[in-house]
């Protein structure tokens, strides 16, 4: 494989572990896994969950969808509807089951009018995040939205929720207390609604707690993401082990400043995207670089990161001594601080173990 | 224009009128205007500076290089030399005249051995951003790189700098006093080398020197890039007016929760990057609404700001009052923090004037 400008590997058997593990954990607790697409965005990587016998997805933009369409019929899209593109909605409801998520009576009525084949439909609950949802003593609004969207062809499937603060979490203690109260909230919901709809069902499940907490047989179904690559966002909140990241940036080096303990690589903003986080020792960071050992890479370098990120430069962290052993033309394979952005940026993955190119969307 | 999904507005009036200032700057203090095209990264924006008499330019890459060789012939790759390009770099110097950075004899060997054609090479001096670039008082590499090119396909031009540490000013005096610092450096280094290269030329200038400083008559050519769409971080630094930004998101609303002053649009990381910066008022802010006027943007509405980016989701943080004005599917137009990065994530234009799909590279 020849690299000669920024090149983001994959290595296919982390992720196909990550993959199995997550499979298992589901299976264990009697829930469906629904994985969440916006990570990889790969029909290819896509056919690996269907080898765990994964048959329903997520994603995050009618877009993906209508990728993911071509071989897979059951897909939630876990984006407010956005009903300026409601062509789009009803081509895909003509050929798959589409799954929508609904936070207010304007959507339905909209919906109501509009739509010209079946849907399912969530109620998006904010369990806690409070980005998007109903409150979920909001019953008034939840009872509008179900009388609302009777006899139409809105079709009332269950309880949506995504702990996204998750995220900010500093150990698995907070993960697990916020994994307790987002469940708790769903299956209060589901008490007060099951007489009526008996057959409704929760759906929960980011990446942050999906890995650390084991007990998921409240709900019903689960939705992480960027549990396929993790990376060090999600490693530094204890989410996964650095050995568990999939996704490595190759870049290679272009200059060389030993007198301020700096490497400069052709790899930046464009390539990584620029999501930093608060490394407990380095501070603010934008990737860390590890050794390549065969067909994957190793643990991180010691006291190597990268400290900042231009368009096209990213500056690493590196002391003389370890300066020395570079040369003009070295690849530096760096993880990165949020998988899912970068594999976005990169629109390609190479596979580590032979190399060959794997499809993504766009 | 039936907008669907986010799109990234140009206003070519307000572009072509940034163009058409820094070209008047450039010529009053008689220096040669060579432009950073990796903002716009567009064969027909880049046809507007031709407008304007410019004939040279610069970029950031050699894949922008290769695309902007099909109507430019003299391109400065503003960017340490990539050694594992070199069959693009050969493949360009046969083309057009192409001139390439120059920091370490490891590069001046390597291309020594590599070139096929010759190129032009400009030692990168560090006039204080400190990221890439030699030691200005480092006369002892400056000297090896000028012996070890002699009698080579590598033809010494000149110095140059980029005066990147600009962008972390707050004040118009700080950028002034940077500009002229930077410039200090260069009119020294060209005084002790003139007498044997009497061509020698000095090239520097980043948009916020370019954009405040009025006397450039020192060098002989001026970089600038960002200026042509300008942004809030160059607003926030006092580069430029609000009323020069000539480019906005357009973002579809997806939800309004008044309950917590906050209007979700479709518009997140992957559309405007995630760039952010800290608004006197707001605090950290990544990006700012306006109201649509006719065929342009006009101020900012009073205190609404982009208080957070997923990947698809923005989080407009606006009072019920101003909430109420909006329904599912109408449009915010957002101002992006850092327009390099926004144009390069978004990959096309639509011109806010006439609907019209403005090509980019990409």
């Amino acid at each position: 494989m020849k690299i000669t400008t920024p090149l983001l590997f994959l290595d296919e058997e982390r992720c196909k572990r990550n993959i199995q593990k997550m499979a298992n954990k589901a299976k264990r607790n009697n829930v469906v896994f629904r994985p969440h697409f916006k990570t990889h965005q790969s029909l290819e990587i896509g056919r690996w969950f269907k080898e765990v016998g994964v048959t329903k997805i997520t994603v995050s933009s009618l877009e993906m969808a209508t990728y993911f369409s071509s071989e897979w019929n059951d897909i939630t899209v876990a984006f407010p509807v956005n009903i300026l593109e409601i062509d789009t909605i009803n081509e895909l409801a003509s050929k798959i089951q589409l799954n929508l998520l609904v936070e207010s009576m304007d959507t339905v009525t909209f919906l109501k009018t509009h739509l010209t084949h079946p849907v399912h439909f969530f109620i998006k609950i904010d369990i806690g995040y409070h980005r998007t949802g109903v409150a979920p003593d909001n019953t008034e609004l939840i009872d509008l939205i179900l009388a609302g969207a009777k006899d139409s062809k809105l079709n009332f499937v269950g309880f949506l929720g995504h702990a996204g603060h998750s995220y900010g979490c500093k150990t698995e203690e907070q993960i697990l207390k916020i994994h307790t109260d987002s469940i708790e909230i769903l299956k209060n919901l589901k008490a007060n609604y099951q007489t009526r709809y008996p057959n409704l069902i929760l759906s929960t499940g980011d990446t942050p707690t999906c890995s650390i907490a084991e007990d998921f047989s409240a709900v019903d179904e689960i939705r992480p993401g960027n549990f396929v690559f993790y990376d060090l966002t999600q490693n530094n909140i204890s989410s996964n082990t650095l050995d568990e990241i999939a996704v490595a940036v190759a870049c290679p080096v272009v200059a060389k400043h030993p007198e301020r303990n700096e490497l400069v690589v052709y790899g930046g903003g464009i390539h990584f995207a620029k999501d930093r986080y608060e490394h407990p020792v380095f501070g603010t960071t934008f990737g860390i670089p590890v050794q390549l050992t065969g067909i994957t890479w190793n643990e991180p370098m010691k006291n190597v990161y990268i400290k900042s990120l231009s368009q096209e430069h990213g500056i690493v962290s590196m002391d003389k001594a370890q300066i020395a052993h570079y040369e003009l033309g070295d690849i530096v394979y760096i993880l990165p601080v949020h998988s899912c952005m970068t594999s976005h940026a990169m629109k390609k993955y190479v596979s580590i173990q032979d190399g060959r190119a794997i499809e993504r969307f766009n």
